[in-house]
């Protein structure tokens, strides 16, 4: 496996690559892998000939204040988990390769970053959308794969490439979970021990949502409300949003008529955390 | 010559060449071609071994009250002389090929589209980015061709493509002039004779400049005035703006110690002319 650090060496191995005709996946990550990580990894191995993992923890996607100087990184252990994975390539460029000094070009969507993530963390979307565009510029891949987990930023990522046109097939990967449901995050690292088995609330509530929606409950409101009920019971979980919204256009819904996607974000403790399920009320897929 | 209306057929297109290993010429454009777009078209012809010209009035970077119905269009004539020139094909996508019902996503810089033309058309240059950025991602060329006289659009476009690490070679082809000095464009069709006589004094002001700095002037406000004073003797033009700019970021400078771009917007009647020449103290290129 290699690890590649700037953007010409990385350009080279993919204008050799293409020369031979060979197809490429990229897995976007900001690194310290859990599961989900590992998932996306897989599935890109199963569907290219080569495999590129960029590990970027990119400034311009995090607020002031936000977690940026803190997030958790492990370089030995990435390495060892992409190589295991048959990655073929990490490309970890540094900050000031990927943002010289005027730097100032934005990708932007209107709607869909506004609400949910976005009313939280302004400027989150404009500054994943830029650099995802960055790495499909510099990686070209065929396929990239992005998890579910971030719904928000799947449905981001898949606007983008149809509004800018860009050649590049958006893979989602389902959600990875704990046993006991919590969704994998490299901020779970953060949680104590208390704080982890409170989070549970949050993937209980979605489950209880579909449940409920199996059951025939068909009102937003109401729907809402009751996880509300659940997750408020928890005191050392306080929740940010939850959400019930149509699941491509992210427009929110009153009657749950199609599928729909239930998003929340929430804190434990201090460690925000987020999670979401997609919810089809015919039991279509 | 092909003439392609859709984004698959050009993909395929594309792809076909790509697989051949050919090179790829790209020439975006609004059509009623002049001798300025046939430059650009000569250029890519001499460089590349496919030729595409796109042709596509782009709604998205006209303002309210511009004249994006009026715009000249010529199908047939535009036709002849793409064919003429060796272009390959030209790409002429309809409106709701390029932007479907739900389209949300643009390209913006932060700093280049401020002033100069951006002021009087805010919005413009977003368009252009996005636009570009589409047009780069469906033809894929290694070389993109545009004209010095758009010397804003010039400079937004190279930015972009270092920002975004878009793997086309930004190619810049001087201003075409008719013999009398007028900058050519699609918008000297709207001209009166008198009109088009009096819109002489903008080349004019600006072959003045270039004579006065190579005499020593350096000081960028006396040069404006002694320039403006040339152009308010001329009582159909007036002007929009006129300022002279770092030619690389386009800041304004006090002092003409760099090459410095000289650019000015006008209205000759009601039709609104651009016009703009770099000027390097030191008389280097």
């Amino acid at each position: 496996m290699l690890w590649i650090k700037t953007i010409p060496e990385m350009r080279d191995l993919v204008a050799r690559w293409r020369k031979n005709g060979e197809s490429v996946g990229l897995v976007p990550t900001m690194g310290f892998f859990h599961q989900g990580h590992l998932a996306l990894m897989k599935k890109a191995r199963q569907e290219n000939e080569e495999v590129v993992v960029s590990l970027f923890v990119n400034p311009t996607q995090f607020g002031p204040g936000e977690d940026f100087e803190q997030y958790p990184r492990n370089r030995e252990r990435d390495e060892k988990l992409a190589e295991e994975a048959g990655v073929d390539v990490v490309f970890n460029p540094a900050a000031v390769e990927m943002y010289d000094r005027e730097f100032q070009t934005f990708v932007d969507l209107t709607e869909l970053p506004q609400g949910l993530c976005g009313a939280a963390r302004p400027g989150h979307f404009r500054g994943v959308a830029t650099v995802v565009t960055k790495l499909f510029n510099i990686v070209q891949p065929e396929r990239a794969y992005f998890g579910e987990k971030d719904a928000q930023q799947l449905r981001v990522i898949k606007r983008m490439a149809v509004d800018l046109n860009i050649p590049v097939d958006i893979r989602a990967v389902p959600t990875v979970r704990e046993e006991d449901g919590l969704a994998m995050s490299s901020r779970n690292t953060y949680l104590s021990p208390e704080e982890r088995q409170a989070a549970l609330v949050l993937s209980k509530s979605l489950f209880f949502a579909k449940a409920q929606v199996e059951t025939g409950e068909r009102n937003s409101e109401r729907l809402k409300e009751k996880m509300k009920e659940l997750i408020t019971g928890e005191p050392l979980v306080s929740l940010e949003y939850l959400e019930i919204r149509a699941s491509d256009t992210l427009r929110p819904v009153s009657i749950i008529a199609e599928e729909v996607l239930i998003a929340l974000a929430a804190r434990a403790g201090k460690t925000r955390l987020i999670d979401n399920i997609t919810i089809n009320p015919e039991g279509r897929r």
